[in-house]
This record gives C-alpha cells, sequence and structure tokens, in this order.
C-alpha cells in the first residue's frame, strides 16, 4: 500500500518576512477610494480602524515584510504546518499526478485564519488598543480572533451571521470559551443593524451587513478597532507564510508545481499559497498555472464584475476596485459558509483580470462528494470551503490519468470540517441540494453598483 | 511576554519500537481467566476476537515491540506529537512550577486513539480480516477506528453507548464519514442489546453493553474480529509512543518530570505517557510521582475495589484482576464520556494496589473552569477528559507556588475539544451541574462481583 508522506520543516525554517506581492505585480492596481470623497484613501483615513503596523503593511510595495518576534513565536505552537504527498489519494485515483496538498487545521482553531488573527491581535496590543470588533460568516475567523486576543489580552466582538450563528452554536461557544462576545447579526445594537431588521425583520444576516455593523462599532471608541479576516492586502500578506514554507517543503520533496489550487472566499488562503508561488514566477521563475475554485452559488471570479465596490453592505468601507457580485448580494445559505461573499480581495481580482489566475466554480455536493473520498483516502475530513479545493484538484488528477500526465498538483487544505459535521451529517443523509446563483438578484445588485 | 515552548521531534525520532511495562513489573500481575472455566486464558481462547498479533502482545513480556513499518508510516501523518512547555499558563497562574504537556489532539481523529487503532487495523488487516466491530463512549475511539479502518480497507461496525450517540450527532457523522456504521447501543441487531431493552427499554446504554454487543457480533463471523480502545494490555502498549516520544522531548528541554498526570478512563492514555517514566524508575532510574484523574462520579480508583470483574456488562468477556465499580455499575451522564467505565486496566490498577500511581478525583464543573483557564492561555480547548488532567495539574502548580517550589510537571492532553462544544455551551451557560457517585447504587455492583 502507498503511504501519505508528509514533509515538515524545522522550526528554525520558519518564515522571517511576509511576502508582499504588490511589489511584484506585473501591472499596478487601481488606487483604494474614500467611500464619501471616492479620492485615494490616505492612512489617516484608515487609522480609525487600524493600527499604524497593519496600514503600513496594506499600503507597503516592499517584497519582504519582516514578521515581528512575538509573532512568529505564538506561530511557533504550530507552525510550520506540514506538507503531503497524498499518495494514498493517488493510489484511490489510479492517477500519474503528483498530489501535494498543505494543511492548515493543525493550528488550534483548525484553519488558516490563525495566521492573520495573530500578527492583526499584536499590532493593535502594541500600540493600545483594548477591544477589536469584527464579523465571521462561517466561525472561523471569529474563532481565530477570539483565540489570538485571549493570547494578547484584548477584549473581541465578533458580529456572527445570523444563519450561521443558528445553524452553528458550537462556534459561538467556542468563541466565549476564549472570552469573546459573539452577537448575532443584524443586531439591535448597531444603526446598520437597526436598519436592515427595520426593511426586514427576518434576515438572517450577509457578511455585508456583520461588517457594517463591526465597523460602525470600531469608529464610536478610540480604545477599540475593527479586523478582517481576508480581502485586504495586509491579510493575504499574512497569509503568505503558508506559501513560503509550501515553496520549501516542495524543494524537500524535490519538486515544484505545475499547478497551485486554492478555494476562494474572500481570497486569503488562496492568496496564501499561491502567491508565493507566483511572484518566483514574475520575477523570471518557473511558470505555473494558478486556479482559484469557487462556490457555483457565488459565484465572484466567474460571473462578478471587475469593478469598485463596497466591502459591506452599509458602504462605510472604502471602495475598492474587484471582482464583486454587488455589495446588495444575498448569497444562499450553503454549508461553505467561507465563500460567502460578494466580494474577492482585490489583489486577486487584479491578477485574475490580467489572467494570471483561473477561476472555476462548483456546487456543493460535487464538492461534499469529493470531500468525502479524500478523507476516506487522506484521514482528515475537510472543511466545506476546502472541499472546493479537494474537488478541482481531483479533476485535475482525472485529468492526468485520462492524459497520461503526471503533473505536480498543489492544493491548500485550508482546514478542517470538525465544527462542519451537520453539513457532514446533511450531505450523508440525502438532505442537501445543490443552490442556484440567481441570475436575476445577481443583475440588480450589480446594477446598484457606485458609478466611479 | 512569556511564550510557549514547542519542543518537536524530527520524524527520524519517531519510536521504532513499543514499550511494554510487563517487563518492568515489580511483582507479576494475576493471570486473566476464561469467563466461562475460570482457568487462565490461552491465546486460543483469544483468537475468536483478536489477531495473532495482537495477542502476542497481550501475553509478551519483551520489553520493546517493533512496530510495523506500515504502522509507522502512517503514524508519521502527525507524529511524532509536540510537546509544550506551558509558559503562558505558568505566567497566568504565577506559579514557579514547569509544566509541559504532550498533544495529542494533532492526529486526524483529533484524540490519542489512533495510536492504537492503526495497528489494530493493519494487524487484522494482514491476517485476512475483513470486519471490526467495537464499542465507543464519547466517541473518540470509535471515530479512531473508523479512521484507521479506511486506510486498511476494513468494514467497522461501532457500538454507540445510546446516550452519547443522542447527545453527539457529529461524532456519528465522523464515523459514517468514513464509511463505518454506528449504531446506538443497547441495539436490537444483538442478542445482548435484546435482553437490556427488555428489561429495560428506556435504557442509554453503557460501555459495558455496548462491548456485549460487539463482542457479540465479531464472535459469530470468521472474517470479524473485535477491537477495544483501551484497558487491555496491547492498547497500553501501542499508547507507549505517548511516553517515549515525551522523554525525548523533555531531555531536548534539558528537564526530567517531578509529576506526570494523566486523565484515566480505561487507562491508555495515561499509560502512554506515564509508562516509559515508570518503566526508567522501576529499573534503577530517578523517581517520580505518578497521578492517575478520574471523575468523581466514576471513581473507579479511588472508591472501587482491587478485584476480578467482568469486562462487560453481559460477561463475555475473560475475567481481569482490575480496580472496579462492578459490572453493573452505569455511570451518570457527565461529558466526559471517555472516562466512564466501571473497570480500569489491569496494568494499572496492579502499580496503583502496589502504591507507584496515586489517584485523584475531580467533580466536572471544577473541571471545565480549568479547561477554560488553560485554553485562554494556551490557545487549546481540551476534551472534556482531558481537563481532568489540566484541573489536577493546575492545583499541582498552585501547590508550588504557595511552597516557593520549581517542580516538573508533565501532563498528557489527549484530545482537543472540537467535537465538545456542547458541554462548553453548556458550562458557559450555567447548565451543568456535578454528578455525585451513587454509593447505593455502588454497593450493590459490588456486591455483584464474581467470587473468584
Amino acid at each position: 500500500m502507498s503511504e501519505t508522506v508528509k514533509y515538515l520543516l524545522d522550526e528554525s525554517r520558519l518564515p522571517r518576512a511576509w511576502y508582499n506581492i504588490t511589489a511584484d505585480m506585473p501591472e499596478p492596481m487601481a488606487p483604494v477610494l474614500h467611500p464619501v470623497s471616492r479620492e485615494p484613501v490616505t492612512a489617516d483615513d484608515l487609522a480609525s480602524l487600524f493600527p499604524r503596523g497593519v496600514i503600513e503593511q496594506e499600503v507597503s510595495s516592499e517584497r519582504y515584510i519582516d514578521i515581528p518576534e512575538p509573532v512568529r513565536r505564538v506561530y511557533r505552537q504550530w507552525r510550520p504546518s506540514p506538507l503531503y504527498r497524498a499518495r494514498r489519494l493517488e493510489q484511490a485515483l489510479s492517477t500519474p499526478a503528483r498530489i501535494y496538498y498543505k494543511y492548515e487545521g493543525v493550528s488550534p482553531a483548525g484553519s488558516h485564519k490563525p495566521n492573520t488573527a495573530v500578527p492583526q491581535a499584536f499590532y493593535n496590543a502594541a500600540e493600545g488598543i483594548r477591544r477589536i470588533t469584527t464579523e465571521t460568516g462561517a466561525g472561523q475567523w471569529g474563532s481565530s480572533l477570539a483565540m489570538a486576543g485571549a493570547m494578547f489580552g484584548l477584549e473581541i466582538v465578533v458580529y456572527m451571521v445570523k444563519v450561521s450563528f443558528q445553524q452553528k452554536p458550537y462556534r459561538r461557544a467556542f468563541m466565549e470559551s476564549f472570552g469573546a462576545r459573539c452577537i448575532a447579526s443584524p443586531s439591535d445594537t448597531t444603526e446598520s443593524g437597526r436598519k436592515i431588521l427595520a426593511e426586514r425583520p427576518d434576515s438572517t444576516g450577509s457578511l455585508g451587513v456583520a461588517i457594517s455593523e463591526a465597523v460602525e462599532l470600531a469608529v464610536q471608541r478610540e480604545d477599540t478597532h475593527y479586523a478582517l479576516g481576508s480581502v485586504l492586502n495586509h491579510v493575504l500578506l499574512h497569509q503568505s507564510v503558508i506559501g513560503l514554507e509550501a515553496m520549501e517543503q516542495m524543494a524537500m520533496a524535490d519538486d515544484y508545481p505545475d499547478i497551485v489550487i486554492g478555494c476562494t472566499g474572500g481570497g486569503s488562503n488562496f492568496a496564501g499559497i499561491a502567491f508565493p508561488f507566483m511572484g518566483e514566477q514574475f520575477r523570471g521563475g518557473r511558470s505555473l498555472e494558478v486556479v482559484a475554485v469557487e462556490p457555483a452559488a457565488c459565484p465572484t471570479l466567474t460571473r462578478g464584475r471587475f469593478a469598485y465596490d463596497y466591502g459591506d453592505t452599509a458602504h462605510l468601507t472604502p471602495l475598492t476596485k474587484m471582482h464583486t457580485l454587488g455589495s446588495s448580494f444575498m448569497p444562499p445559505g450553503f454549508h461553505a459558509g467561507g465563500l460567502r461573499y460578494h466580494g474577492m480581495a482585490p489583489q486577486i481580482s487584479h491578477l485574475a483580470h490580467l489572467g494570471h489566475i483561473k477561476a472555476r466554480a462548483y456546487n456543493q455536493l460535487e464538492c461534499f462528494e469529493a470531500g468525502l473520498q479524500f478523507a476516506r483516502a487522506e484521514g482528515i475530513i475537510p472543511a466545506p470551503e476546502a472541499n472546493h479545493a479537494v474537488k478541482a484538484t481531483i479533476d485535475e488528477a482525472i485529468r492526468c490519468r485520462e492524459a497520461g500526465e503526471s503533473r505536480a498538483i498543489l492544493f491548500n487544505l485550508c482546514g478542517h470540517g470538525n465544527f462542519d459535521m451537520q453539513a457532514y451529517t446533511d450531505y450523508l443523509a440525502g438532505r442537501l441540494r445543490d443552490d442556484e446563483y440567481d441570475a436575476a438578484e445577481g443583475s440588480m445588485a450589480l446594477a446598484g453598483l457606485p458609478s466611479v
């Protein structure tokens, strides 16, 4: 029997700096605009939300940015994370493809999110901030920030999309175990929330609404900041530890990926694995195929528009040029809650627009089927979000089998499914169905895009 | 801020052999007796339940037993597991104690159980067995065997104690995700189950009943064996990888434990961490204190009797001399389901009887409180079972503070609490209470002990 092989870096090889793809962008990105003036935002505009350390990273064009030692010390609790050669899966698929996966489920919160939660908590604590507000969908991000907050002595307030709050009571318990406060959104604690509730009392919420609530609370108090778990440049920067480690681990395996695959909601786990390899390519290194996988029911890259849009429903955030389904788009309630966002990271959108990233969309049933096939071979049950990357990987491996071609496929297994067993229960019982992208609602949401 | 330190062994230091404490026992153990003849059992008596490879280990007195290479290859997916110096917890407690914990939650099933599930599946598959039956309480063991079964192509049937089956639907989904069949016990699929249901139609089951059902099914078919997740010598043997690694990691930390702590249900995670150190002591090495921590509501070591008893309710298993509350004892439904067993591993019972292991019992509320204190400092939410070890560790660290003494405390964090968030939800909402050991029921159960 073939056995899965682990490539584990020595702790001394934990990256000392994050990689910033802005330094290697083939073309410059469109500026971020102030939501009211529509002029390019300044560092001062962002100072009510984020610490200086983070704002500098957001706008930096330095290729490498040092990871502070206290952050590295926390990273070391679970990093470097393992990279595996999935030989058992290869065998099950009878494929000549070489399948590798980087496994981020080894973090205490079970996903890649602590990679950015820890530095964000660190920079805020270092600047004397006492409280951070945020939103969470599936709960991975809120859980991670709750954990990081406990470590750095910060109070954490999490607005959790109401449908997830109801579907996933254990995520709330997880956050509260770390001392965080978790509020179902839309809530009556903010103007933005009350407005939505007045219009739609039975609203089950969305990430866009939850962001509005968290931002609104953050700007009210000087000791309070806001943190975002994806989309922004500094978040993608922090996630680059994934790809930086993976590059070294692929070298240990004496191999190099022909194709890199990640699932995309806001884009942070995808960027984490892909950007260091893409930067290498832009600097004249080996070229590779890069595939972003999204849910067919929230098809930001495959059916959205590349345009300026708000990050939230109440239009409190800056305007960024990105692939978007429109900030009023309400994604259906499929189980990959981490992928239910109307927008996409501007850096990813920019690179997809330039043709450097291919996007693919899948329905949830085929993704769960792929996830179970992976689990039975590799022993790990993936998060529903990660199943999208698994599905694209299996499809690619089957293509390799049919073409008699041995390509190296690398994907990011961004989290385990321990907190998503209701989804698997429903899938196994035949109770899940595929949601459609509602093209009519989609058109309306796109028609509402700001004219910038 | 102090930071938790990780000691991670290189993969090349993964143990090549398990450690068998039988070789170093200060006095020989009482023989295991056949349930009907009451003569010492022979290897043949056990052959309908277990593969030869496992039976040889059960009765072996060799000090080291080679780990087969296919088992080591699977172990390598998550082993060697990390050992941490809990500096953040030390700081939170203002203790001069040095607190170390070995973390077994990094396995794909989230606990130490795969350490024995994998070799048991391997030996069965190697001997042509196609199906394994077992029981599970909290679900950690059933999940682990389901995973191992998927890896070695075995059909797995799990009898899950009904109260847990109802309380923990996600554990069932976990097992089914790996293709296992999960049946609530008592069930109508066996004679043992039907008998209990006839007497008590509303029975919520017990490990003793579930073992009877699994054993009954196993003996009916030649291609079917039974597997136990704790108690027996070979299970404790497999878990010795924990302590063997920990010995090397303590050496990396240039330290040696003054006290080793583990929680005890059947005893396997406790033996896993403690036996290699105890063996060293018996062979003339440094002496240390060894503490087994159990729930006050199922106080096998602290209030049970050291006597011959059956491992199951229907008395299908051999008789072993152990600490027992009586095989008819029905533990109350507290949340540390993995510690709800009437008996204790004979090797542990023997060593406790000889005075080499101290036992301590705690109520669940104080254990959850300790678990949350640990989580907020160290970032990991422990399983309710592991909270018992955490509680004893914190108590010891506080004693050190009060005595101004810097002792090295090592405990086994045998699993994470990701599947136990209902328990934390109830604890945080103030809905949990402490169960009492029912001394009257206990006396009745003890009165039913066989007269051997």
